[in-house]
């Protein structure tokens, strides 16, 4: 790590323990998902002042141009907190969007859109999945439609799990504009900001984790007129951008989840060495030490594979390989050590009295998220076979 | 299963089906766990109209005199709903401690706190636990003590994860009554109305499972005076009896959660049948026939140690070995299982759309709750290098 | 268990202890596997002595006519060595070739073939795997044919994997007589003496498992003439034959194989309970503790799935979906009971010092063998499938 | 990877496809482990005149200099034949050995022992374990002694598990020349030549793995006299040394493991590739993608954390963490490897057919030897309870 990616991690380190993790905890079950819009300006204001805010943006735009190599040490030093991605602008979908932005938005759209998203002035999210049978693990089930009509679009579609919807400034839609549904190509991203006529939420998903601001939502959009100059691109080229959006938007998932179990593996370890048992500590007992000793290693192994695709990010490469293996292996493995954490503090581990309990929850459906495991798998099965399968 | 019992199951699952299931989802996250009282009075009422309340009491206070083979079944169709064991009033800790005063309790006792108990006038709790470094996985360190006092006792102490504490009738505490902390004996059994002077709730633990009915609580026991007919069976016979209580308490747990589990299974089941993929269902892909597979074998495998140990119950052994054996298993096995239905469910999975989110968090505590897997899987190894490790 | 089939458990404990297993390990990589036919004569006579050659067999034929829930202690003693099962005439596949003439040979098949196999005056071989794509885990590929001629039948085909083949003294063959190659029905069992002219040896296949008597060989038939009196059963009932033997033969493999995993765990618990370790023994080491508990949980899940497949089967049921189940089960865990037990033997846990490498080599081919898990599993989840999936 | 490590990775590919795989069925099993010096020095004749031979040597005897992170991908190519490390003479011990040497012998010693040791002429061994109680897991219980005599010392002891003795030129023996057994310095490097009067080859351990030239022996070291000049490095000073060799010594058994685990895997991905199932191949089954992308994900966790303790040792860091975690990681995933890909490939895969099972049983020992993992997850939780536990 390069002395000033080791000094900014430090930094963000101290200013999560200081800043972040005393909101973390009371604001657990919020209705409004993450402690809504108020504690978010108040985070981000603290963050911009001690200069954290949005490291990843570019830095015309203020933020500290940090590549996919140097982010992973410091984006896991803000995901300690499940408020800390927020607090320094550097969540999902923002993060991944103000990358998607950075390379792909004109010079207009750079200022209506980008710039204030980096300043944190207003947050975004990115609706791409449908209900089943619509895009999800398979993106050419796009249903949703965009036509032509003067001067612009029309988008009529329904849309799930978008996360961060509720409160958003605005929204990338992903809608159809040529082909059939199963095609793989015919896609453009629309900037639509929520207000607009015709976006309408239908409700939050209700799903087990309650940390990301603005939730889970569904979303009706019936006639929403987007103007040409909202275009986000060329037309048609819609999943060509989701892909250059996709291997980061994985592997920075990855970087904050690994802050939240490795900070339940700390508490754990903490507890056990504290914590008396059979005439020495919890700590000193071989079943605690495999459980210990597991979280390392996974812990280990998560961030090996994530500095690897990063660096086949940083090196100009889509990575697909690279990252998908890397969010198939840490999301199962980040699961286990809070898994582990939890039982390693028994029934401080399964309540509110450490934070253990939260996090694990919290972290369950990123096996889910971002395509299962199993899509994953299947995926990586089929590139091995092409690779070795006939040689 | 014998003709009767297999339709007393079937009975039960049509019960649970009809009346309690509809009010699972609505109480889910209630401040007052499990629906309150109101919702149990009510529920209770149906059950008793159905001749299906308490079927596990003796048959001279109205119960159905069910063993703990014959229960495994009918506990399992209840446990299919979370509310389903309060409704037929063999929740935890009511059915334990019924067991435990069909066991123990002088006649007097029977007509003041069984017989109410078993006809779910009111609740109960069972008071062991304590703060660490107090009676927990080792209960020799209970701390808890009472002394003498005219006519009675008098009980000073902290106890914690006392289940459904909150808006119990009465607890039954244990407290020493001879002996050091450390001492394998001199605990004794007492009844006292949860109004008693000195029985003060400290607090919710605030666990992650909601549905146990008063929650898991934390009490403090200041002089709290005891009259000697309110001693439950012989003083300092206190810990031979939690053995009688400890382990048909550990299988009925097995057999709840294994209904909690199996429900999971079949939501999960009946989801990946009924969703397109691939050209064909979910439910004919590779990965999820595993899961499904696993499923069953985990479930299959529960159900044969949990009638071995119930064998072994009703011929009158402790069955130390089996219950425990049988808990470690179906602790995890059911956690996976409840794992692999939500992995199956996708966003379903971690939503309130289907009930399997909800049953994996509840779940996830058994693998704690009575005795740790560490715990137990320490008692095992001492047991097979005592039987094994000399010859 | 019943006292009898407990004495006899005992007495064929002794027996494989005293008799048995001092050639066990003498006789390890031969190049004729398991010691040969000298070994197993001079064995089977020491066992007829004892009373306890062919337990399984009719008692009309001088077995004892154990039922399947009563083998299973028998059979699981005689596991203990891997020469056990071929001591006492309860190999695969003299096994279950016994249990298949006892229902459908005539009355002189049963003079000519059962009589002198249940006395052990010659051995026996199941052939129906076929290479690939022939049978195998889907019977119906079946493609050895058998065509009319005088007074008898004419069988052409090639089969592999068959157990026992090289100095079985005559073949269960599997041939069509009608149908084509997928069809499930028009297979017939033909009864061939290993001389027959046509009946070739091409190889042993040369498994990793070397304790089988008459190795896993393949075979080719070229023109083999059948007369009709050595039809086995009626013809095209083949597939119906195979399932009688099926279930049965899955669930004595689990029998014995449960004794060759359950000596190995006696072995490393022995040796983890005389080995020092950081001032006490290893087996008072949390992390071998583990180990130690992990397999008794398999041990018994293992044969609570068994015996409850064996009810089954002794009540009449096919129990394709129970012995399915406990076969995977067992497999399984079997295979992590012997790598555990390495484990914690360590460097004599991957030599000669203990049996425990040895038996750990044996049992991996059991989660290919008789169905490979993945089969298995398919067919689970069919059937939970068709059960759960349209209610 | 630089151009010229993938030049020379590529070459040693074909080197290996070329001329040793084909050694490698034949001498499987043969009483002289790894087909004996004979096999040795043809391999290594060819692996000279190719430009292959001790690429990890220093340059200045004929080696290539190779440091950690420039073997990892070479070391892997050439332990795709379990032969392979022996032609290129990397194979265990003479490896570490030779490291070792680079860094401790005296300029005459470098000349008498490491110049031939680089060049083919003899093997060597390290004899530190011996019988328990002595050195094994925990260095320190040394009991080989060494005492002073005329011009050297007498060496006294008994070791085993001595990789390669059988054969070797001499032994690097470790034996304690001051303080008592349980005390962690005291020891001393001698250099041995085998024939030396007093050195005694009791026997063969007789491990399962059979693909170390001169096998896994234990010895008898009987007042074996070694001159002052052969005292490697300063006396007490060995377990300093031992150091040195041990971090280097564990990760390139790892590089030469993942080569022998990733053949197994290609070996089953192309079976599985060729092989017809369900109308299509097995590789296109749902269950056999997850066994394939299983392997790969482990395959490629394990070289990410070979490759951050690589990068560690080249800056010249102990990195005693970073290689205890990528060698516990890595022995349990390559184990895991191999055994889905016998799955994989079914009866194959526990036959000869395939060069599968072979690297399954090779592999085994590997999470035993050079410390089991119970060990090193004992050390690990320690490093992370001193890291964390009191924060």
């Amino acid at each position: 790590m390069p002395h000033d990616v080791h000094e900014l991690t430090e930094r963000t380190r101290a200013f999560v323990d200081e800043h972040v993790l005393p909101a973390d905890d009371e604001h657990d079950g919020d209705v409004e998902a993450a402690g809504g819009d108020d504690l978010r300006r108040r985070l981000q204001a603290l963050a911009r002042e001690a200069g954290l805010l949005s490291p990843h943006a570019p830095t015309d735009l203020g933020g500290l141009g940090l590549g996919m190599v140097d982010r992973a040490p410091v984006f896991e030093a803000a995901g300690r907190s499940l408020f800390g991605p927020m607090a320094l602008n550097i969540n999902a979908p923002d993060e991944g969007n103000i990358h998607l932005l950075a390379h792909v938005a004109s010079s207009d759209q750079r200022e209506r859109y980008l710039r204030p998203l980096v300043a944190g002035e207003h947050r975004s999210a990115f609706a791409m999945t449908e209900p089943a049978p619509g895009a999800g693990s398979d993106p050419g089930r796009l249903t949703t439609r965009a036509v032509r009509t003067d001067g612009g679009w029309l988008v009529d579609g329904h849309k799930t799990f978008i996360t961060g919807a509720d409160g958003a400034g605005f929204l990338i839609v992903m809608a159809r504009t040529s082909g059939e549904v199963g095609d793989n190509d015919g896609a453009t991203m629309f900037l639509v900001p929520s207000d607009r006529d015709g976006v309408h939420l239908v409700r939050h998903v209700g799903t087990v984790d309650r940390s990301m601001i603005g939730g889970h939502c569904e979303l009706a959009l019936t006639r929403v007129f987007v103007p040409d100059e909202d275009v986000l691109g060329g037309v048609d080229e819609g999943f060509r951008y989701a892909q250059v959006r996709l291997g980061p938007a994985r592997m920075t998932h990855v970087m904050r989840w690994t802050g939240a179990a490795a900070r339940a593996h700390e508490e754990a370890v903490r507890y056990a060495a504290a914590r008396p048992a059979f005439g020495s500590t919890l700590a000193e007992q071989g079943m605690a030490q495999q459980l210990i000793a597991d979280n390392e290693i996974d812990l280990a192994a998560t961030r090996a594979l994530l500095m690897d695709a990063c660096r086949a990010l940083d090196a100009g490469s889509r990575a697909s390989a690279e990252t998908s293996i890397a969010k198939t292996f840490a999301a199962e493995a980040l699961d286990r050590v809070a898994d582990r954490a939890q039982q390693l503090c028994g029934g401080s581990g399964v309540s509110r009295d450490l934070p253990v309990a939260k996090i694990a929850r919290e972290l369950r459906p990123f096996r889910i998220y971002d395509g299962p495991s199993e899509v994953h798998r299947w995926s990586i099965a089929r590139r091995a076979v092409r690779r070795l399968g006939t040689s």
